[in-house]
């Protein structure tokens, strides 16, 4: 049932590479993954859960509202997140020259489906 | 010379709240913010160059390239991240129903003067 949103996600994103659904402890609940070379995805969003948990701290202690979606770009990659609930993330990685905006738009459609599944 | 950069990319995107260039330390060299009510802009660049630090070293243990971009969206704003070289970023805030996309290119457009200013 993740499974095949998180697909559709990656599927439909063109450079999509993979896509988690993750607890901010960094425990995956589901996760679908192509192979790429030399790179752990599922280290990836583990490592980024430490850091969403930094950001959902200091949104709090700013008052500037609840975080909503993060996006990172290396040298290599996009790392696409979107704040399910107070526990849960979805977050999307694809190739630095992958279609940022469609993969944006995908995590947004899918985010009510992923946290009612979650329920 | 920084300041007139930074006011060019609040005041050419809609929506545009502030701009500061500043270290990974927290230290401003210079910023340009139209008030905001019940926010310091300073405060949440501040805050978020300790989170740019742990994203700067992720990626570097994860191998996935340089950091240079990031983006925070939260209830409120939207915090844009252009990293310009080993010690300093430049970050825009934006009202969350501003333009994202002209902030984005403005920042990459504008990162080439900001980096030979530093020199």
């Amino acid at each position: 049932m993740f499974a095949d949103i998180l697909k559709t996600i990656v599927e439909e994103t063109r450079g999509g590479a993979g896509a988690v659904l993750m607890g901010y402890d960094g425990i995956a609940i589901d996760q679908y993954f192509k192979p790429v070379e030399g790179l752990d995805l599922q280290l990836v969003a583990v490592e980024y859960a430490n850091i969403l948990k930094d950001i959902k701290r200091t949104a709090e202690i700013l008052d500037s509202g609840d975080m909503e979606e993060v996006s990172i770009r290396t040298g290599r990659f996009y790392v696409l997140i979107r704040i399910l609930n107070d526990d849960y993330f979805v977050a999307l990685t694809l190739d630095r020259d992958g279609n940022f905006g469609k993969g944006r738009y995908l995590l947004m459609r899918e985010a009510p489906n992923l946290r009612a599944a979650l329920e």
